[in-house]
């Protein structure tokens, strides 16, 4: 069989192995379970591993490579648990339908500098997509499809199945204080959708500026520039956003429960302050209420909106509780704003897919979405306290942030400048470890800010994975945070 | 047991039932099948029998009012057949849990008047969705689900997943010989969508206006107003759309396969014209191919998109060929647009869901969506056949027109005013038939036109009620198309 063409890379040891195509393996260094995975990782990555090209067995592979057979199967592991291979038993190992995705970071969460996955992942923005209740979700569609009429599978109400909003509706009020009746409920495609459609209505009703916390989601920015509208930046200190410095904006984006990604809650005073200056000036508030589900040490933060339903539109979102690729979210609209944004739903997508509408009602009714999320809690917070043991065993000199909720922690970096959190940012790379810096969600971005912070998510790394990669983390902190 | 004090109405024969909850049963005029069944819906509906409750036996309820068993039941199959009722053996007969859906018309086939369902529904817009292939579609869910690494549950590519993409891209070029790789196709809720990101990718490029046939779905030209943009309304022949008359459009939203609502194809002599045209000014062809699949009498046309796809945008989607609650289409992107509908996709909702992407994904790849489409065809094939041939059996001076695809035909009035079409759409409903008239789709509206046909889709009513539904139909024609 002729050698690989395609594959014009020298390295210090390539070696060939048969994968159902020819394929020469990149060996570099000592081949090890490391070099091994490396490369099959590569391979998998730039499509020389087909997706479905089924893997040798580990002891015809180990016997090909002359590695031993454990180490083979070490490296077989590791890109399961990655979500590059595939592995079932009597059907062999195999490469995944979709190796970009099962191992690519997602875009929001991916490196800024755009570095591949690497081992140890740290970066915030999703749910331990491992936790996500397979089974009972399908259970739950077969009972919600079984059950739906004919009709129910045709172009809905623009604003979502009302049997979804109605168990919403109660949800909501139970969970977070929501006050709603499915009526002002509308579902969108994730939180974006609900912002681009509050920001299009916006801008109809000749809105030019909307101020979000100077630190928050890049995109939200962007969702917000793209409807024709300006941001202003608020500062947050340790009471959450400084709304007393808001003047003549239309709106105002908050994440009031667990600021993203600083982790302050909105105090009573900032709360009152901003729905105080909402009802003077007649702007909006928006609500972006990501991960109220998860608190641990204290009582649950009530929704803003339950101040005050007619000056706030409330959004939460499946993305954290469930998972982001379900595309679900809901926005409760103030009265005066619900046939506007109809309207906006109409044009921009018509309706939300109501196959996981049907399904969500029924995971809501049936109790199973309680259920989920507080178990995720419970393993949420055992993560997190594993990792502050980890800062304290380790007597590292960090007072980490934002602890009390959500799904990522902040730690401060001594070289207060965002030049110092790149430098640590880059340099875990080569100790594998992908971190996010603070910076990255400033807005507007400043390359001179006089503080530094990673921002530590504790939701990624694989759960038999976790200790071996905070352990990881641990040690290049000690070196990092002693700079 | 008091009386429901919340039912004011009065009328010839009301009688109380057990419901579960009381209930006074409005049977106007002689009780029969008709009255019980108009009398259940008209509770449904407005909620006095909630979803969930429990009927009582055809049994009991007969004994009560005084019915024959039998009537009691076939006033129960016709509920069930159109969604309000659920009967499962062994649990009886209850309510359904979206009686609105279930039972409402959708909002695009509802009544211009929007006057509430009727027996016999021929408004076109939807598939038969008691077609949809639940089962399959359940276990294509299941196997793609257990397969999909943790990652595929994250935020994808804003395009949506590489696999689906690519599957599509096969599909395409097979069915409908569209060029495309998975690179170029953008995953969206809907047509809707589709159309919402190219307008407003077209808007940030300075255009102004969008060309629109000048019949077509009204939808459509509000999502284009919505993006700031101006239409301009190309006549319609028997050659398809006039685009001859095309002249400083920046672009042209098309669909040249079977012109909705008239039915005709684009000639090629159109197609090569308006190529040229897009060629010599620039201007972007947006191809709508909603119903591509559907072709009866001769070799289906090709998109537009397979002679010129730097030209052409090129979309289809699954609400026909499975369910529009899917909430799924494909925009085939010239390489010049991409990037900006990527980036428009990002800002507009983030991402479509994608669980139904896995599960389409599946579906096409395994051969299921194929046969589910072959299947369709031949039913409505036969639907067609039937309707074409009642037209026939009772020598009806109609000559229907667009009959060679799709899920419509179309049938002239003789008198040829709009008005005379409104008289015969509000005769209809008086005969328990929903009918739909051509000038509901006419940008501008023109309330003068002269020319005046009935949109007729032959989709909804179900398989069993069929015969009877056409039944009803030719004798109300027989009376109308003699006027």
């Amino acid at each position: 069989m002729p050698d690989d063409a395609g594959d014009d890379r020298g390295g210090p040891g390539p070696r060939r192995a048969e994968f159902g195509v020819d394929l020469l393996l990149d060996l570099r260094g000592a081949p090890g379970r490391k070099a091994l995975g490396d490369a099959l990782r590569a391979a998998a990555r730039d499509g020389r591993l087909h997706a479905g090209a089924v893997l040798p067995s580990t002891r015809t592979l180990a016997s090909e490579l002359g590695l031993a057979r454990n180490t083979v199967a070490a490296a077989y592991e590791q890109l399961v648990a990655e979500g590059w291979l595939i592995s079932r038993q009597g059907s062999g190992t195999r490469v995944a339908d979709h190796p970009a995705l099962g191992a690519g970071l997602p875009a929001r969460g991916r490196d800024p500098d755009g570095s591949a996955r690497l081992r140890f992942d740290f970066t915030p923005g999703t749910p331990d997509l491992s936790r996500f209740p397979r089974e009972r979700w399908q259970r739950a569609a077969r009972r919600a499809l079984a059950r739906a009429p004919h009709g129910a599978l045709s172009y809905p109400d623009p604003r979502g199945l009302p049997g979804l909003r109605e168990a919403l509706a109660e949800y909501l009020a139970r969970a977070r204080g929501v006050r709603a009746d499915a009526e002002h409920i509308v579902i969108c495609s994730g939180f974006t959708q609900a912002l681009h459609l509050l920001a299009g209505v916006l801008r109809s009703r000749d809105a030019t500026r909307i101020a979000v916390e100077d630190h928050g989601l890049p995109r939200h920015r962007r969702v917000i520039a793209a409807a024709g509208l300006d941001t202003t930046a608020v500062p947050v200190d340790r009471e959450g956003a400084r709304v007393d410095l808001l003047a003549g904006e239309d709106a105002v984006l908050l994440t009031p429960a667990h600021q993203f990604p600083l982790g302050v809650a909105l105090s009573s005073r900032r709360r009152l302050g901003v729905l105080r200056w909402a009802r003077r000036t007649g702007a909006l508030l928006i609500e972006d209420d990501y991960d109220g589900e998860f608190r641990y040490d204290r009582q649950p933060v009530a929704a803003l909106q339950a101040d005050a339903p007619d000056l706030v539109a409330y959004a939460g979102t499946a993305s954290k509780s469930l998972a982001p690729g379900l595309g679900l979210a809901w926005l409760v609209c103030p009265p005066g704003l619900l046939s506007d944004v109809v309207r906006a739903k109409e044009v921009s997508d018509g309706h939300t897919g109501v196959f996981e509408q049907l399904t969500l009602e029924e995971f809501l009714r049936c109790g199973d979405y309680d259920q989920h999320v507080r178990r995720a809690r419970l393993a949420y917070r055992r993560r997190r306290n594993d990792l502050l043991a980890m800062l304290t065993d380790r007597s590292l000199p960090a007072v980490p942030r934002g602890i009390g909720a959500g799904l990522h922690v902040l730690i401060d970096l001594p070289a207060r400048s965002a030049e110092a959190e790149t430098t640590v940012v880059r340099a875990a790379t080569r100790h594998d470890i992908a971190l996010t810096g603070l910076s990255h969600y400033r807005t507007p971005p400043d390359p001179d800010a006089s503080v530094a912070a990673l921002v530590i998510g504790y939701t990624r790394p694989p759960g038999h994975g976790y200790r071996a990669a905070l352990d990881a983390l641990g040690g290049f902190l000690t070196t990092a945070l002693a700079r």
